[in-house]
């Protein structure tokens, strides 16, 4: 038999949001890797360090989904918005560097950040409705937008500014259709920090704009240079913050598919909007993080001691630096700062300065045939002819790794 | 600050959507019960038994992912589609029933059968579709349909024919713009078992309207009737099947989120008409199961032994019988069928033999406020003046819950 020709034709609209998926160009860039070579592959990919040993979490962690999960109490659905010791735990965690405190109705738990990024999306979808992203950023808000029919403006972060948002160009940009901005911090992909003048700045012009700010903290408390993490929540009173967050990076453990919302909204703007009705309607739609997972969160949270984070965050600084410092001695690379968060790094090619490399994804790709080094092309985050280097990775793989760059680039550097 | 006003107007998507939420229409119900009655509510509504401790999963399955989790190796992000050795596992565990071997590709493992459920539907998105959904049947299945703009249009499960499906009524529903019909076996909410033969002709009309059957088979081998569970996949050759499944039901371990969708399409046809890929751009919008319970999922479906199956069944058997022989002694319920199946039955309301009773809902909520007892309204099953009653619960639970009942009848009964 056949099925009904139309049936099958493209759904355009899930074939333009799947055009932002670092996960697809990233096997295009891998399909290059040559199998004879016997050295193992480098992933300056992926911001995935959970298979290198030294990134291995903390036992405290493992322990608590043990006990959870060996309880029995938890293989059951878990409520709508999360189990409530886990909403509890994550309102009394993110209160500690807030100027108030959160309720456990503040907070809802998702499947990781990435959940929370598609129920966010979803609960603010309406007709004509448009949304301000960072660029570069993070491509599933583009994605996500795209298949919630959100209309998508990107402003600029400013290379020469460490990053920061260009607020006026998001006052041009702004109508009165747009629902909302996003901001990540730290940054992903430019591995910047913003500060606590530069946060309350984004935080007034929203106010300006009557828009919602969305503040995504995946990175939140991996920081290493000059500028500690400071929450958007901070400014929840200026206007009305939802701030997406999870175990992924700072516990190490994306594949536990735990993160959450919070509503820094301590003048109830948002509840009063009718905006926490859509938010419980989009989580009614969707499905649950695991229920023994959420059961483990409040002894996670609360148990974790510092020397987990110190440890990770001195292999983090170290990396950085032998990433930077290596880098900035390449010609090929211009506009490279110095990371002082998250995993991530970006670093502008100079075409020029390069042979028979057309751009940044052949750049990639002959990179990855030749020397079985995986980085991420630039076009992928909006940002044609520039490359995204994650450097947490074990740092003897991250030397090996840095070497084999500096020899392709060596290799391919325009004959003087 | 106020937000700008027309932005948190009602989604009228989302609303439409999330009417069809059982939890939703649970919680109204359960709002009634009074909290000074000192006995236990007895939830006759929810279909998760997983919390009696005579339901409590095999240790195996508990033994399979606390492996998993402590190996330190399935703490990062899962492939897109799932981990290969879930994959090959399921498509190993689904082959046992089929004429046809299952490959690694044809599974995808997802957040239990929800999630499939949202990503077949998302993936069948196109101007203009329909779909064909059973009444009644599962409401998510509305609510995912119209968030993903796909008309619905429902043909009768038949109660005079064991809640067959209404063969003819499906042909005269379809028109060239249907895109699939669902069936759910064992059924959700009826407790009924398709036969082999009905089965086939289902999978025969599919085939001459030239449309997908998504086979929800989230109660797969929880029969305890006359017919036993046939999947299906059996059917794949005369039409494409799309299976959906999870561990959910059989292994009472809802909170797990661990399913599939299986694509039964041994003549490649769905490969061939591009519907492939329109899942996998679905699956890329979509977040994965936790990868350390995916890699449990091998250890889970082969070590499991047949005496955990064996009692399980058991107690629902027995569970059935009580039920069915209780309610049929109460005037006010007509229309009993003996369950065989899932965890279910329908029993429709007398309601010329209840006085003060409106309808469905009036009557459960009444019940839950007299006697704690929560039934669901079959409404939002679109079976006004119906109620679905879950009979998997501990016994003695089992046998309380329906003496109440019966009282409460008894109380509201015609005066002769
Ligand atoms: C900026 C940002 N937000 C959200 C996520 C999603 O993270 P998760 O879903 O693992 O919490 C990521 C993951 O890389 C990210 O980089
Ligand atoms: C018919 C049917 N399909 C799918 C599901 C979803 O099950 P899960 O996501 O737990 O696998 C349910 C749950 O009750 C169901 O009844």
């Amino acid at each position: 038999m056949t099925m009904k020709e139309w049936k099958f034709k493209e759904n355009q609209n899930l074939k333009t949001a799947s055009a932002f998926s670092i996960k697809r160009v990233l096997d295009d860039v891998k399909n290059n890797v040559n199998p004879s070579d016997e050295r193992p592959v480098i992933p300056f990919s992926h911001g995935d360090p959970s298979s290198f040993s030294c990134f291995r979490t903390t036992q405290v962690a493992e322990d608590a989904v043990v006990d959870a999960l060996c309880s029995a109490n938890f293989n059951g659905y878990a409520p709508k918005g999360g189990a409530l010791q886990a909403r509890r735990a994550i309102a009394e965690y993110l209160s500690i560097n807030l100027p108030y405190e959160l309720s456990t109705d503040d907070v809802y738990v998702t499947l990781g950040a990435k959940q929370a990024i598609e129920i966010v999306l979803s609960s603010l979808r309406r007709p004509g409705a448009n949304i301000l992203l960072p660029k570069p950023g993070y491509p599933a808000y583009d994605a996500l937008s795209i298949l919630n029919h959100i209309e998508v403006r990107h402003f600029d972060l400013l290379q020469e500014k460490t990053w920061e948002v260009d607020l006026e160009g998001v006052e041009k940009l702004a109508d009165d259709k747009t629902v909302a901005m996003v901001i990540i911090n730290p940054g992903n992909p430019c591995g910047n920090v913003f500060t606590h003048a530069h946060l309350q700045k984004i935080a007034e012009t929203a106010r300006r704009l009557g828009i919602l700010v969305i503040a995504d903290e995946a990175y939140a408390h991996l920081t290493f240079g000059r500028n500690s993490f400071v929450p958007m929540g901070v400014f929840g009173s200026i206007v009305p913050i939802l701030t997406l967050g999870s175990l992924s990076k700072r516990w190490i453990v994306p594949g536990w598919r735990l993160g959450w919302i919070a509503r820094n909204d301590p003048d109830g703007v948002l509840k009063e909007s009718g905006f926490v009705e859509c938010i419980k309607r989009s989580l009614g739609t969707n499905t649950e993080a695991a229920t023994f997972i959420q059961a483990a969160v409040p002894q996670i949270l609360e148990k974790t001691t510092d020397d987990f984070f110190v440890k990770i965050i001195d292999i983090l600084r170290k990396d950085a630096d032998t990433c930077y410092e290596c880098l900035k001695e390449i010609s090929c690379f211009t506009c490279l700062q110095k990371p002082e968060g998250s995993l991530f790094l970006m670093a502008k090619l100079d075409l020029s300065n390069l042979e028979g490399i057309n751009d940044d994804m052949d750049f990639c790709s002959k990179l990855a045939k030749e020397e079985s080094v995986i980085l991420l092309p630039g076009f992928v985050l909006r940002m044609k002819n520039w490359v995204r280097v994650t450097f947490a990775i074990e740092p003897s793989a991250l030397e090996d790794g840095l070497a084999r760059i500096k020899a392709f680039c060596e290799r391919h550097a325009t004959k003087q």
